[in-house]
């Protein structure tokens, strides 16, 4: 049996976010790419320092942002290891991000295919092509064990 | 006729969008408090440097983060000239804001009585009190008339 492989930017993806965990930050990660070039790889940060909006997307698109001198990523795409929260799929769409793939899904807090569906809004000013699923199980056993050995 | 003041907090945020229209960004302000205490002041800022998470909202809440060394501003409030959009919304959330307080209505863009409807959806883990259209008329005319001397 050959397992399909994870796309290179996914799984430096879940390589921030295995690092995340080693610092207490909940492990997911998230890079930004335009064709092969990786523009940003980043993981949750929440902590350190001190930010709500410290999310893996966000401090991905952020820099990446910064690197080509335009707060729109035209023709960047965007991979995270977990179903983005209402506010990093709102910051995906204002980035334009062109397409968005996700490992694990997030019946709990995911605004794509869960709850508040921000890219199905009528508002929604660009949405991007999603595709999910690549990296999955990796990606939730590392939320698994993080959360596992803190309880 | 006396018209009812509007609060400390709020003109201070709309001070803050007339700044930010001077600068060529979209005049939107956001202030934190906590009690009397004005934690953050912040205007749109997604050009320089260039961010597409920099809402007025996002900067705040930053900012305020910083300031008291917590991403959870437990007991703070947010003020914001606008109805937030579903990336603030989720950010609003993130932080724990206690009461969100915000001028205009956006049919157009906004989250939280419009289209995402970010704070009604069941997973939302924390939604703050909302008050809407205090310095609405002032906080529209701000965008009005940006928008209007850029066609």
């Amino acid at each position: 049996m050959t397992k399909w492989p994870i796309p290179h930017a996914m799984q430096l993806a879940l390589d921030a976010a295995r690092a995340a965990a080693a610092e207490g930050e909940v492990p997911i990660g998230a890079v930004v790419t335009r064709g092969d070039e990786v523009l940003a790889v980043a993981a949750n940060r929440t902590r350190t320092p001190p930010d709500p909006t410290g999310h893996a997307e966000i401090v991905a698109l952020r820099e990446a942002a910064a690197k080509l001198g335009s707060e729109r990523l035209i023709g960047c795409d965007l991979y995270v290891t977990l179903e983005p929260c209402a506010m990093c799929a709102g910051a995906i769409s204002h980035a334009r991000i062109a397409r968005l793939y996700y490992a694990a899904p997030d019946p709990k807090g995911g605004a794509v295919e869960h709850g508040a569906l921000v890219f199905e809004q009528k508002q929604c000013l660009h949405k991007p092509e999603v595709y999910a699923g690549m990296g999955e199980s990796e990606a939730a056993e590392l939320l698994r064990d993080f959360f596992k050995a803190r309880r």
